[in-house]
């Protein structure tokens, strides 16, 4: 492990790189946070009724400066917090440190194997109870979906389903998954039982998250009401889109500071994070091609100018590939021993296996090179070479830092809001999937105009009225698409 | 009246300009078609089986070339149909002549007064029943709701209700409709009970007339099944958005051969519209200035780079304003006084009352020069000068031709596949507002793809499974912002 | 001839489409004067010395609105002026009538033949000189090099070399020309020499007639001083640029409104011209594709994200097709027959001859359909249709209203400073290509800032020493590229 | 001294930061020759006849992964190469240890104090004779025109002109030099006119450096033939424009990872450096303003949509300023204490005197908190904080890595291709400042072409003719702007 850990110990509870960057990771903290100013403002709002006062928060989403303020703010309104990155290779280092050193246990590191990974994760869900057992969390901060599925597997287990822990695995992750499961049987018998009894909600920020929670609802396994922040418009439509806008060029540039203009660009996917993706690389003088499944997804791409065309009908002709899907096997095998010679392949969609990396690690004939820590040539059977960031991870956050902070205070703003009403209505909900009020969500878009020197009209009583919306709104109907 | 009248004769049944026009017209109409891939595969696919046959449609629509491929998509597939236009301005005076040249009824001329208008409303309703009376439609095609409003009015008042037809207008046409409605009572008693008793459904592609409909629905007043096309992603998303990117600064050359670089432009609203209007000004090289009143519209907004703030704040600044709300009172009289000498004035929106233009023509000192059809000088007090165009209606439509035909065709298809399926469940429908379903979306974007050249990618089963969806889509859950 | 004529009369001088219009036309020239700020100052300066006073002026360029602003500066600063236009298409008739309504002599109007094309130049070249005769210009403002052509080639055969005008012709034009100078030479006797003994400079604005007027001075031939117009930089980085930017479009939209979204357009060439053209499709959403001989302009258009490749590899694929070269034969008889059907093809560059248009009307089997004016369809011998915008001339001036007053103002402040300067250094020049000092240049750009809101920073003397520039200007050296 | 040194012994002649930096150096210079085929391809064209065999080069620029191949590229062609940085912030240590490591001379790593910088200069000036003594290089690449000044401010001392090493000194910098040259003076006497008698010529590729050439050229001063590499067009509208279009977002990202979208960014000047910095900007959604006292260049920004302003009009509302001048005391200290809290500054123009830092350190009540390497908060007396770049110097090569090596590859195969030019005419050229052929630069172009898949279309004999131009290029006037 390349890790410093001070487990459960008096001084601190962490599993983190290095406690000596702490303070080059506060000064950075110190300068997110006037560029977040919708978490500041939910701080300053709430600071005084901590309306999470004492709640056990753990929350399993990437360890970055970003993060550090959205911890320090569900700290400051009360919560009682536990925190472990959900993705291997996203963790900032100085903003793991400077968590750590104020005492609020974390679980992190830039690097970590797949057997760490998920240690940290049940770590951040282990909160001592004094007698030396654990709590579980009343609240969930989920990214992606990792902690609801441990606890959901968990809990199945001890329910006495142990079909899936003995299954053959379609993945190395799988396995590592269910032997902790296995282990924590044996060292903590129970232990998901008593974690679920006390588990009040979860809230989740990514579309592939989210749509496990309504795969789970629909088939009446979800264990709590859940809050779908991702479909918040100022979280979908801003950091999916402005976000990747932003981050992905700072990916490509700090892996291996290519020049975009002039290259072909295949785009994978349509959505927002491909929308943000496309119009990045566009905008840097790339030629960009959009590969997609939907055709109102293709139309659109088509009528903002872009080619729209097949991955094989590229090959040869592509110079960079991007995934943005949250599907599986986008690049292929077949592919990527195809593309032209010193082709780049990076993924900022959603997990790994959007690229086809084990199999074609396991290709005979292929070696590899590091350059560096993230990046990595294949020198395939043809001779060709071709680039692989992050491991097929998110290249953003591999590879650079991740989104923006004022983008990421839109998100976080909305999980912050998430856990205050999962928390508020923790009587009243269902086992079910809830999208945040329009107004609330209204609300975080508010809290960043004035930052960024924006001033709204306010509507008249009397246009109000010929429109038939409040005149402080919410001003849209429900399935208004913005 | 300038107009041309054959009113209820074997050779036809019109009002229109020029019947001369026909021949050019009908090249226009074969240009359009190879434009409008959807409506074109509607009509052949339903050629044979004619879901509408014998079905009486009035449509009230923009009298354009796009339409005429609409109406006749509508009789190929059986319709019996009668057509007005639903602006006073917005008549391409060929198209219509085409369209009566084949014997469809069309009452529809660019210029008619708002008497001549709502009279020409009324024609497109009374499809003879041969016996020198009149029948209603049993379907009706609507855009801005004037057909549903008066069958509405007109029904409320045979129910006894006189309250609004003898209540103060608040504007010449509102007193122009109740002159109508007190006309009709006179002439026809009873007509509009008769004619509610056949109505079967309308379909409205607005917002403005959607959200009318919603208002109706939710009153319990709603006297058919309504469906709401502007809510499918293909209409509001294509040509709200990519509709008014192309025809705003087409209605600015063609009305004053303005340039648009350096010139600075307020987009009033950033909906769909707005966006493609300040997308299009942006690409010009004017320096767009966007105000609105939703917190996340105008967030929106300022990611893409736009300057946000208030009309007061920029009048002596900027060089061009655009109403794209749907709202009213947008430029006001205060405003237009204040503006910088040359400015212009125009509105993308919906109604002409986005611009306070009575007020302004009221104003002591204002002097009205017409340099041509739809551009007006206004010599303010203050001796500055200001262009109205269109008087203040869409000025897309006023000053150039409307959208392009395969935005346009996108828009129909919608339109056509809501007519078949209105008439289709029109035992199964409440007296509500539905929405096409997705399928159906997806299907009118696949329509579009060949004749663009885009090359869909398919999933595997495995894939589908993978994100939980059918192969052959539908691909998003319904909450989906695209 | 579908004109009016009053030639040589004392009411008036002219040959125009409808005197009736000078009224609408000068409504748009006190519109076009306030976008015109560059000609306005002139005015305003050199009213009182009037530096052409009593100056003979003849100009050839397209008569428009923009184009009646200068000759009213030409005139307020004390010239002659006869006017005609550049091109069969290009004149607004309002605008001619307008002028010629003033008294000015006017030949122009929008769709001449060629042969009351070249009659109109000889009119314009032609002052009366009181006793039946007729003398020749002193100063010429040629755009193409029509009226330098003209003279140069008469005065050739006055000085007995017959050789040309007995040659035989390349097209129908050429011979028009050799039959107006037989004409001439029956009709004036040595009127080419009396013109050239009185001819004191030319000013140009074209990129080929500039190169035309450095060949000639190359070989010896140029018979007077010369200002190359067009290479000043607030001529063909405005002008060519920005002016294409806005009305290449426009002239598509009002042929065909064609929908631009989607689309894949060829530009042939990435000049000046090229690269504003290529800007303005894509801001609307079409796929661009460039064609280039020359390897920097081709990696220019790279850089910009534009496919570069040749039009043979774009045949099938693309939908319109825009020349810009200002060479010949670009999209041949043999591309023209294997596009898509549909296509769209125009010339925006400079003559007609960029498009093989009579070879097309030549090729049996090809059917024309007038759609409107300036709008023909083609249907080829394989049944596909294609369109042709003003007959391959240029189509933002044969089918919309060429550039905008504003970038015009640039172009002709350099035309109005040209011939201010060619008068008042008549005796110092010598018969060579001259470009106008950097100092007016400059001078140009600043008349045209306050009018859009620009604010200058100051040098400090300091800074200026350090840079080693005139705390005034200019500030770039000759080289500069801008 | 922060590096690690073997001087001139036998096994290697350096100062660098760390020599087991050279396999990874080594690894990214591989993957840098895949994106410079234009340095690649001038390799293997002189391979065989290496113009360069034992010319003694000494180069004074940024010690890039890119320069490692320009470095690599001229010994390929037989140059006897020593080099050293033209930044003290620029150096990629890892491309000086591979370099190195081949045993070519260098001296240069990141974070050279001024002393140390100059002496490092001075090492790749030495090249050894053999006897102790030293030999000065017989071409110079020089960048800036540090070495160029080096040279001539010596070789003044040494014919007697002792006025300036006595002067007082402007800044820290020219005392550094003065008393490098004293120092030297003393230890080798006469070295600098032994220097001149070899030295041969300079290409230099800045614009600041340039001006200095064409400043000594004036005077009469200039020792050597000089190449102005910059005003090439693929270098300056290349490098300049599209380098920094992708490297100014590269640095600012890794220095401080700050959301551009929604944020006023001001870009001082609009040259090319200006074009790119505000291209990239406004791409990722900033709002840019950009202030300049060129009126052309002004009006080129307001065409594009910017708004023009002065400094001054900004402060309080911008957040991020950039400038790109190459002249001094652009963002003075009046500016940054008026700026809004949070602002950041930094200059990619050229020196670091177009921010007044000197000045703002020794402002009474200025703090100054280091975040990590290049990149400083100064807290200022009214409290705001302001960051600071680089230390003033360029930000992209300070906090990022400089320009991608495919626009380098423009930038330096004219480098190469000027040095093998001085060399070859080293008897023809004369003082003076001479500017590559158009046909070299055409070729540089076509060099790059390849690469990114560009098929250039080739005119035919009689094309050529029409316009006037060979059918092998070059294809335009040498006044041509592109």
């Amino acid at each position: 492990m390349n890790a410093q850990v001070k487990t459960f110990s008096t001084e601190g509870d962490y599993k983190i790189a290095d406690i000596s960057l702490a303070d080059w990771g506060r000064k950075e903290i110190d300068i997110a946070e006037h560029e977040m100013p919708g978490l500041m403002s939910i701080r300053r709002k709430h600071a005084a009724d901590a309306p999470l006062r004492g709640v056990r928060v753990t929350g399993s989403l990437h360890m970055t400066i970003q993060t550090a303020v959205l911890i320090e703010t569900l700290k400051d309104i009360g919560a009682d917090v536990r925190w472990a990155s959900c993705n291997i290779f996203s963790t900032q280092d100085h903003a793991a440190a400077a968590i750590a050193a104020t005492g609020t246990p974390v679980f992190a590191w830039k690097g970590e194997t797949l057997e760490e990974y998920w240690d940290c994760t049940l770590d951040a869900l282990s909160f001592p109870d004094g007698q030396g057992g654990f709590l579980g969390p009343q609240l969930v901060v989920d990214d992606g979906g990792d902690v609801t599925l441990l606890i959901h597997k968990g809990h199945e287990l001890e329910q006495g389903d142990e079909s899936w822990v003995n299954s053959a695995s379609g993945s190395h992750e799988e396995q590592v998954i269910k032997n902790l499961l296995k282990r924590v049987a044996r060292e903590r018998p129970g232990y998901w039982t008593k974690v679920v009894a006390d588990w009040k909600g979860v809230s989740e920020e990514t579309t592939t998250g989210v749509h496990r929670l309504y795969q789970l609802a629909d088939a009446g396994k979800l264990l709590v009401p859940a809050i779908n922040v991702n479909d918040s418009v100022t979280k979908s439509k801003f950091d999916n889109l402005y976000g990747c806008r932003e981050s992905l060029a700072d990916g490509l540039k700090r892996a291996l500071d290519v020049m975009l203009a002039g290259k072909v660009a295949v785009v994978c996917g349509y959505g927002d994070v491909g929308k943000g993706s496309a119009a990045s690389l566009r905008a840097y003088g790339a030629r960009v091609i959009v590969t997609e499944i939907d055709p109102i997804c293709a139309l659109q791409a088509a009528m903002e100018g872009y080619e729209v065309k097949t991955v094989e009908d590229t090959l040869g002709e592509a110079d960079i590939y991007v995934t943005t899907t949250g599907n599986k096997d986008i690049i292929r095998v077949e592919h990527m021993t195809a593309m032209k010679d010193q082709a780049i392949v990076c993924n900022i969609g959603h997990f790994d296996n959007e690229i086809q990396v084990d199999a074609l690690k396991a290709l005979p004939g292929v070696e590899i090179v590091n350059i560096k820590p993230q990046v990595d040539k294949f020198v395939l059977p043809n001779g060709n070479a071709m680039f692989l960031l992050a491991e097929g991870r998110l290249v953003n956050l591999g590879c650079a830092t991740g989104h923006p902070s004022f983008v990421m205070s839109n998100s976080f703003s909305n999980q912050t809001l998430a856990q205050i009403d999962l928390w508020a209505k923790k009587d009243e909900y269902d086992r079910k999937v809830y999208i945040l009020p329009k107004k609330l969500d209204e609300e975080v878009a508010r809290l960043h105009l004035e930052k960024i020197g924006v001033k709204l009209t306010k509507l008249t009583k009397e246009q109000a009225d010929y429109i038939g919306v409040p005149v402080e709104g919410p001003f849209k109907p429900e399935h208004y698409r913005y």
